[in-house]
């Protein structure tokens, strides 16, 4: 996929709705990747992210040791794929390998993209405070990607148990309000 | 609208997917409501969930200080009460006469429950130290309200700008995780 650079003025329009939400990592060389529901914008620019990833996760230590990740947002056609990598451990599958997922080189960052996402946000650590008490995470983006040949994504959103609510209709509101 | 009770181990099916979400507040006798699409789940149980509320919203202070607040959530048909109470400010208006939005009693907290949304969520600020640095409140859920009779209610999400997607079909997967 061709990606552009995305404004990081405007990535919080990507991820305050709750799509799932594809985090990727890599240690010594091999990258991961987990499927993440629980996940918030905490500012606008630079761009905050938080987000709670279990200490029980494979992803949780690498995280925490490299300070770096990718966030990719995935559309409905990737749904199985989200399901697949969410039932999964990088422990002791290669997901991208099992999975048919394209790993790319990032920018800024060395966890990778997936190419077959829509959107990619290269994501530091920046605060590691409230790891230990809540496994939360604070993210600031340091570079984002779009495909801008997907014009409407059709995003998904877990709603517990393997079930998914697809992007329906779009309805608009004049407002003067973010 | 009849609600009953709503088990505090569930609450996270209503929340990690993303929808717009009303937070109501009381001070001395008032109270107020704000739109807010920056949360997302902690924890299962008890629910934990983190917010942002900026620190220049008439509920910042109000929430700081009572420590208590209702999240309601809305379906599709609530949308432009939604923008409305994203657009004015509780200085200013009493939203609840405004936009003709019913404040009814809850049971374990002073905010009130907004009658129209389908689910309630009686929650305490647990914790307050993220608030300075982050407008970063914790939450706890202490009582949960449903509306038994909406089935598949469509929530609403914020792409920012006054524009939502509103949910669509439903796709399942078999799995063996939450």
């Amino acid at each position: 996929m061709r990606k552009r650079n995305f404004p990081l003025s405007r990535v919080y329009r990507l991820l305050e709705s709750g799509p799932v939400v594809m985090v990727t990592t890599a240690y010594k060389g091999k990258a991961n990747v987990m499927s993440m529901s629980w996940h918030m914008m905490m500012e606008f620019e630079p761009p905050l992210i938080g987000c709670i990833i279990s200490n029980r996760n494979y992803t949780f230590d690498i995280l925490k040791n490299t300070k770096e990740c990718v966030i990719s947002i995935p559309t409905a056609a990737l749904a199985k794929k989200v399901v697949d990598c969410g039932s999964t451990s990088g422990r002791t599958v290669d997901k991208f390998k099992a999975f048919g997922l394209t790993a790319k080189r990032a920018f800024r960052v060395k966890a990778p993209l997936i190419d077959e996402c829509f959107a990619n946000l290269e994501c530091l650590v920046i605060d590691t405070k409230m790891i230990k008490k809540y496994n939360l995470f604070i993210l600031k983006v340091v570079k984002a990607w779009i495909n801008p040949a997907i014009r409407s994504p059709k995003t998904i959103h877990h709603m517990g148990r393997g079930e998914f609510r697809v992007d329906g209709r779009t309805i608009r509101f004049h407002t003067n309000v973010i």
